[in-house]
């Protein structure tokens, strides 16, 4: 199975503690990285995950709060300073792009790279990157500023062909990417096979959802239905809902109905609030609601299955 | 005797690694913390020394590169989350202003307290911070930005009261905190006891010296003479003077040079470049031209004595 994995750099919230980073991952799809969110300390902790700074070539920001970006400029110069030349791109709501500009501007002189950046607009759920393989979808959160997750999924694949009853026929290899395309084969008799005889399905796309910092929204479980993988903040526990909805987040109850209610594969809550003092209790009730929940911690790698 | 203590948070130089963090002192002289430098992780390197965020009023920043930096919008908005009152005082090169700037507008709304900038002539040497016990002086570096170094100096105390020569003259105590400012004494027959053998002279003052980054300058000994304690940037090991040249650093030797020169009493080296394989081999170059050094770590405490 091609690489798809999910590496948790940082999974604390605004208060800085000992025990949690800023937000930070990074998704890495066959190879390519790409960065959801940049908290101080990023270029750090994707040293200590041993991940390769060439590989990544997109930041997705979620909201211009500190602790989501205020590691974009240390990030930024040091590839700069490690000789990169591949342009770096960085998507984000509008208000991101003051803080890249002070970077670039004042601390980048005479980088051999550029930086593009990408204003994104939060109110929508559009496709705003895409290649060969995966595409990236912007998900509507609510936070106290412009706000959105994103949706990572692969393209679904060719179907494989079935070696065995193509040798049964005789189909030259010269046909098996018209086949792969769609195409079915006429016998000397005039018979045809058709296409779903001669392949198995592609193989399942999968998909990773990523939705912080939000208040919680009944509504998002139909943007993130059936993924894979949900990374929900869940910033409190149950009993401080009012203080979560003060502060537009979530708690780790509202994290596990959004999960449940898009019938998710599996479930990571991060953005932990220095509030909660057991983690493990923190986890347990959002697995009362839904079961298959996992806490996110410094230094994870998920897989996404 | 009071404290003059010197945290180091951080004394790695501008290409991150996982040995070292970012730049970033911190100077607890008797209970009021100044911190020197402000480099990514600066907050956290704070929290983990178990410093107390109110005490710091001050904050030196030396140039305007991102390893000397990019802490400071972190740990500003941090002490705005922590509900701080009292007013910060940052203190550099009028090149930092922007970066701060940045940090205030966009994401430091709503803090109660407030922060002043107040720009260095990082050319003169100069008194840019005194209060009723300490000064502050810049020291002019040479770097590839204006760049200047910090001088910590106590203000001489007053002299001490010889208990055993006031009770033999009989002088009331009403009289202490004249002759401790300098007066002497008149007995009835009019003979008169000179101030000097009422009192012992004032505590001795300490001092300490930040000077990093800078190419080597023989005229910077004459600026830390007989300082206590010198915290010299040492980047490279003595083969790559040229490189150090280059790029505005020194070498161990060249910052052993200046200790020397100086008859500092104590010598720490620091802002280590990543091809510096082996500190043991580089605290051993240093101590080749002067012995009484010591290699910086994060999380060291050294005493100024």
């Amino acid at each position: 199975m091609e690489t798809f994995n999910i590496h948790i750099l940082g999974c604390g919230s605004a208060k800085p503690s000992l025990r949690h980073n800023a937000s930070c991952q990074v998704v890495d799809i066959r190879g390519k990285l790409y960065m959801i969110d940049c908290g101080e300390g990023a270029q750090v902790g994707f040293a200590r995950q041993r991940l390769n700074m060439t590989r990544l070539g997109h930041i997705f920001i979620s909201h211009n709060h500190g602790d989501h970006v205020f590691g974009l400029p240390g990030l930024i110069s040091t590839m700069g300073l490690l000789g990169r030349t591949a342009d770096l791109h960085v998507h984000g709501p509008q208000q991101v792009e003051a803080l890249l500009n002070v970077a670039l501007q004042t601390y980048c002189q005479g980088m051999e790279y550029e930086v593009h950046f990408h204003p994104i607009d939060t109110t929508r759920h559009q496709i705003v990157f895409e290649d060969r393989s995966m595409e990236v979808w912007s998900l509507p959160l609510k936070h106290r500023v412009p706000c959105c997750g994103y949706l990572f999924r692969e393209k679904a694949g060719l179907p494989h062909i079935r070696r065995e009853v193509i040798d049964a026929y005789g189909i030259p290899v010269s046909q098996i990417n018209n086949i792969k395309a769609g195409a079915s084969w006429t016998l000397p008799d005039g018979t045809i096979i058709p296409h779903e005889l001669l392949t198995t399905p592609p193989t399942a796309t999968r998909s990773y959802a990523y939705c912080s910092d939000t208040a919680y929204m009944p509504e998002l479980a139909a943007l993130v239905r059936k993924t894979n993988l949900l990374y929900h903040e869940a910033t409190y526990p149950a009993e401080l809902e009012l203080r979560a909805d003060e502060y537009m987040h979530s708690t780790s109850r509202q994290a596990a109905r959004t999960a449940a209610d898009a019938h998710v594969g599996q479930l990571c809550i991060g953005h932990f609030s220095g509030r909660i003092q057991d983690e493990e209790a923190h986890l347990r009730e959002t697995q009362e609601t839904f079961q298959n929940t996992v806490l996110a911690r410094e230094g994870m790698v998920i897989c996404v299955k």
